[in-house]
């Protein structure tokens, strides 16, 4: 399993995603999920990719190797937009269905694959896409702050409450990875260490590339302060007296009660 | 869909259910999901339900029905311990499974139903089991202090974070009610009024089952205190300061990073 989150804010993007591939329990290894797909003043692209690791490193790969291919196909890099772009990864994601989907369909293997890619290129505001199995897209509107593909629930609810469009870089970077620690705590097959990317919002180019794994201090400290923080307004939240004034006879008749 | 979670503490049990049904946006409706079975000094159990809402209350309708049918199956008020009381449960979805699964097949419709039940029978301690589609079931055992069915992931690490075998009910409930706030936050087809049952350990019957809608001072009061304390923890956390720093050589290479 993976857990991948991008955001879209106001002032550029943040993308984080753990590196853990689980092909049963007792194969488990690492492997990183985020691309960065960079010419640094033109365009800024970052990919992330959850699902079959073969269908994913399969589109990557064809998308890096196209880069260099000289012909006149749309790429990464020759596309004039991020739509396009978009539209690269998904016909990327169709090439490896059409070469692949038989073979896996004879051993039961689903064909399983979402990726996210956002980026700027020059002339245009960054762009978010969620990329499904299919090929086929949606993008993030000015509703949409975030998307997350893999084990996302367990790490949604606290990006729903604190992130916002309008938050800046390191907000956004805080709440991913918190959001990745509530992941990691409940998912055994999401793991460190993290890829987290920055992209400054018309700088065409990563602000920061972070690898960041056990011995990071900053990720140490704020799984811990968190987690204690957590229980500690757990604690101070009241109590409710249900147990101290009884029952009225009207709520428990509400409930559906077999009594002998 | 649905959101139930049971715990097993030192001092007795709690259980909290939502009650919103969807079958499909435009068909949603209120049902209970929680069943109290109780036969005060004698025996007090609950059984919370989740999946298909045809099939969950065709077992807990012939769980009701058994009790009066006069005849020598075992049901839940004469069988000696909470693991026949299990037994039973799981012999209800195995009959419904007979009676439905080949109907339900046709119409491509999953037999899909799980179940909690939990309770106290006299001579025994308080047991709590997690029964699943096919009538076999889990017990929790010393290290498990809650079983979730439904749309379990998004409220799960608030309770992995403050929920223990030594959490006092008042904990417990407040911990269910903060999880329950996540979820229905987070999934549309989780909804109010909720169902939420405390038992005391040995007390042999339900010490309080509240009905707790949009009115409840209480659950509105921890909501909103839960939601203001997480932002402004988070708030406190401090940021990182890696758009600050210029990112090492090294660091950036660790990445792949394809640049054009």
């Amino acid at each position: 399993m993976t857990y991948c989150v991008a955001m879209l804010l106001d002032t550029g993007m943040v993308f984080l995603s753990d590196s853990r591939t689980a092909a049963g329990v007792d194969q488990i290894s690492t492997f990183r999920k985020t691309t960065v797909f960079e010419r640094p003043g033109d365009r800024v692209m970052v990919l992330q990719s959850a699902g079959n690791l073969a269908i994913t490193q399969a589109v990557t790969s064809a998308l890096r190797e196209s880069l260099e291919s000289g012909d006149t196909q749309p790429n990464l890099f020759n596309c004039r937009n991020m739509f396009e772009a978009a539209q690269c990864v998904g016909e990327g994601l169709r090439a490896a269905w059409r070469r692949d989907a038989d073979a896996l369909k004879q051993f039961a293997v689903e064909f399983n694959a979402s990726l996210i890619l956002g980026g700027q290129i020059r002339g245009e505001a960054p762009r978010l896409f969620s990329i499904y199995s299919a090929g086929n897209f949606i993008e993030a509107t000015a509703e949409t702050s975030y998307f997350q593909i893999g084990e996302s629930k367990y790490g949604k609810p606290i990006i729903d409450r604190v992130v916002r469009r309008s938050s800046s870089l390191n907000e956004a970077a805080k709440a991913a990875l918190v959001s990745m620690d509530s992941t990691i705590r409940s998912n055994l097959s999401v793991g460190l260490p993290l890829d987290l990317v920055m992209v400054k919002r018309d700088h065409l180019q990563v602000a920061r590339h972070v690898s960041i794994d056990e011995d990071n201090a900053y990720f140490a400290s704020i799984r811990r302060r968190w987690s204690e923080a957590l229980r500690e307004v757990f604690a101070q939240l009241p109590e409710p007296d249900w147990l101290r004034s009884p029952a009225p006879a009207a709520q428990r008749e509400e409930s559906r009660t077999a009594s002998g």
